[in-house]
């Protein structure tokens, strides 16, 4: 058995999802002036972020997240992966962070595969460098999952062809296509930086549009027999105007 | 290998299980003032809830439960999935959930599958209705545990026909009938929101009926070959008149 | 493949173990008084469920276990399930609670399995009747594990006939007979009741006995080819004379 | 299938490894008098251990580890295993036990498997005596790890001929021989004591054999197809008297 | 099936991967003056490594690393793992150490193995000489994950001919070679260290190259058909002169 072929991958901006549970014992304990300025300053920081978005250097998401694993997803686009390490690093040394326990991370880069046309052609498009480069949806529902393909003796992606591997991939997108205008995803890759091979991120207007289409999704052959899954986290988009009511204690 | 036919769910409420363990030695060394408002507090939190239930925009049930996993269950339905991230929320900013440390969150909702009639006739059904949008039994135990179906190779639920599931699931539909009158299940679907793909609630007036049912479904085809099974709790239903016993130390 | 045929199940007493790792560190900083007065509370407690045990309704053992994995197990026996949640919750109130942390526990029904004889026949025997309603042996040793039964393609338990597991378990209980006098059991069921399927409570006058039936059953077929093992607790038998002993510092 | 015929062991001495990680910012917060009394106590409780062994009622051992997984290794032998849980009891309750977390124990006992003689030709040999209760080698290095004999399938260790399971254990033992006077082992039965089935306990003067007889081994039928493996500790024999060394801060 | 023949191995350094996450909130909490004299500390400590590196004794890098998992890591190699036990027993004695939580710890040695010539051969070598005793490249980037070799039924490693072995190893390393001048890597070997078979540790100019090899590798028979990965740690390297800026507040 030779080996298969690879894909080869487009690689766009860099992405930390940054999940955290407030404790809120220890911040209720706060003085309301600590609390107070631990809000403004994250409110500044956001501000920042949402100021490199405006640029198009990067992109800014903020969430609050359902049930007990977390409670608030930062998201952030960067085209280096330095700078993902400094934001994530400041935020760490702000006020509030002592409030914000870590709950998961995910480290991933913005990825398409050219399973369907040359990774040349592809990158001259301007429509596939905007996906590249994306600026994050600002639609109401956020849900995250990473992802594997899976390497068994009967189901191993990476033994499969790249005929059949793309084959399966197409049908997999024309599941997704009829949630056009429904759900957007973006797809990021790990491998070599994270646990699991992809990262997935979707959004949506309608949140039981993520459950309808995992479910359709997960009879595709290409999840049916080669997808694994790490954990699910669902949540609302936020701006910097709710942080007080968030806090609000 | 084409892919299988999905099925297609009808969905109702969303669904939040709030397991917690009571931290007694803090509790202990709160001052009989904080106690008796901290329980004053969740009281009336509850009593709005019970509200909601009155009025048929959702449901809401306190149990008991047993072990060392957890020691209560909050467990709410609403209309929409924010309503549950901001009662959650506003429950993490009682006093009360100072002393309440999380356990375990299971987030869902309710669902019906179509594999033994039409979509759009089950819609139109009052019965239907009512399960989507259900009142919690006020049974006296309740027993919950999240599931999968799943993807092997020689078992795998999703690469299944379709008329292969429903038979399968109309088998395992007729051992739950034998238990009418002595189990009432809900059963609400994951995908996309939490870590497994659904989550199974069951209620019983006597609780070995739990263990009869489980016990026997196990035989059937579907569980043998194809279920797998995360943790169980289980527990007693309690009402707000409770509390005051509950908390005393 | 139709549905295996569910083997009837007679269940007796409910069963809660529970095993806790002292906080000597914490212990260590309580006053003598202190000291003093949690272990007459406990001695109390433990003399209530003794109390218990003599008017045959329920069962207690005490014993201390060896490894970090705990350092005491607390187990009680009632013919309800809400006895063992209340005593449960009465435990976690005594003082001496906020130094005894959560170490494991277990939530089972003492149970018989009826592949050899007629569920109806059975019940009726006193000595079935006495071995569901089981006075705890007050033998040395003790020994703990949970178990699952397999659900592979190839090794499927729940997809057998009937008879093929009757075969199995009469040889597996052939194993069992030879250490009779030596090694007692006490299977307890917990599907939906906690995360395993059984509870396997043995006891001995000599703790090498526990290996060498264990050790001599993993050749029983049913146990190679079907059994799945959660974690092993071993410890010593001990009564309310050896509370002080086992709690000065 | 008949059940496969069980091998005999030969059960020696009961053993503790007992694993613990210093937590340095407590042990600095202590007072200087604090610390010394705590190493003077410690001191003492290893002296008696090795008094124990002096009068052959045991043996002892003492360690460094590397890496974050633990700081120290205490490791006992006793003739009863109500000896060890009293020994890990009185340990506990030492000063120094309130800076020395548990990281992991394992508890077992001294096994031959009686795969190429009679178990009672060799039970009279003295040098199989000498085995059973065996003084720990003084050697530089130690490494542990505990171990399961595969049950899958195709890979079921429990369901093949005594006399396949003889001669791949032959052929191991071969291996093994290759290392006479650069790797010493002791295997520790646990079936019943905890959560593997053996433990692996190997002693070198140079650390590299560990890895050197390890690696080798893998490419043994028995380890190839049954071995499953748990974590792997590796650290360094030291004495009573590096103690102020160790704990010096 | 007779043993398959193991592969020697040369082996040079051993090594210790020590991941530490920052406690922001005691960091904070610590005078100016506590934190000033940890810094110096430690930058002298780092300076003694940087020294052993310069005389050829050893090697020392220090990285940031990315998300939640670590904030830090400090890679030491050493002649002896004893230097290693000790250096890290230092570290955990500094000041600074109390708001460095242990992460992750990876230990292992540095390992060539033979597939390729014969060892003897290889062993006279001066470029393999310094490839088992390597000065850690200054490159940008980092990235280090522990890795398995699978033994299952019918993808097994270690049942496999030696040729096929090398064969696949081979391949292995032709895709590697596609990398040179963008990734570096080395491989320790940690059979009887610590919890998996090996380590990578790659080092990078450009941080996707990680990403890009690590992708097209697991499409190589070898990978596809028999690696299990740990979890995946990606940083930065960092100097002395980085430690005021990383650990101002």
């Amino acid at each position: 058995m030779p080996a298969a072929e690879a894909v080869e991958t487009l690689d766009g901006w860099y992405c930390l999802h940054d999940f955290r549970s407030v404790n809120w014992s220890a911040w209720k304990k706060a003085s309301e002036d600590e609390r107070k300025q631990a809000i403004q300053e994250l409110n500044q920081l956001m501000g920042d972020w949402e100021g490199v978005e405006k640029e198009k250097n990067g992109s800014f998401g903020f969430y609050t997240i359902v049930g007990q694993k977390a409670d608030l997803l930062f998201m952030n686009l960067r085209p280096t992966m330095e700078e993902l390490t400094e934001l994530e690093m400041a935020f760490n040394k702000t006020k509030i962070a002592e409030y914000l326990e870590p709950a998961y991370s995910y480290v991933s880069v913005v990825e398409l595969s050219t399973y369907m046309s040359k990774a040349e052609d592809m990158e001259k498009s301007p429509e596939i460098q905007a996906r590249l480069h994306p600026i994050l949806p600002k639609w109401n529902h956020v849900c995250f999952y990473p992802m594997d393909k899976r390497r068994e003796v009967d189901d191993n992606w990476y033994s499969m062809e790249f005929e059949e591997r793309g084959r399966l991939m197409y049908d997999h997108g024309m599941t997704g296509r009829k949630y056009a205008g429904k759900v957007r995803q973006m797809i990021t890759g790990s491998m070599g930086f994270d646990d699991w091979e992809w990262g997935v991120t979707l959004y949506a207007h309608d949140i039981l549009q993520f459950k309808k289409l995992i479910y359709e999704m997960r009879f595709d052959e290409v999840s049916a027999r080669f997808a694994e899954f790490g954990s699910f986290y669902i949540g609302h988009r936020k701006e910097r105007d709710d942080l007080d009511g968030i806090f609000s204690v």
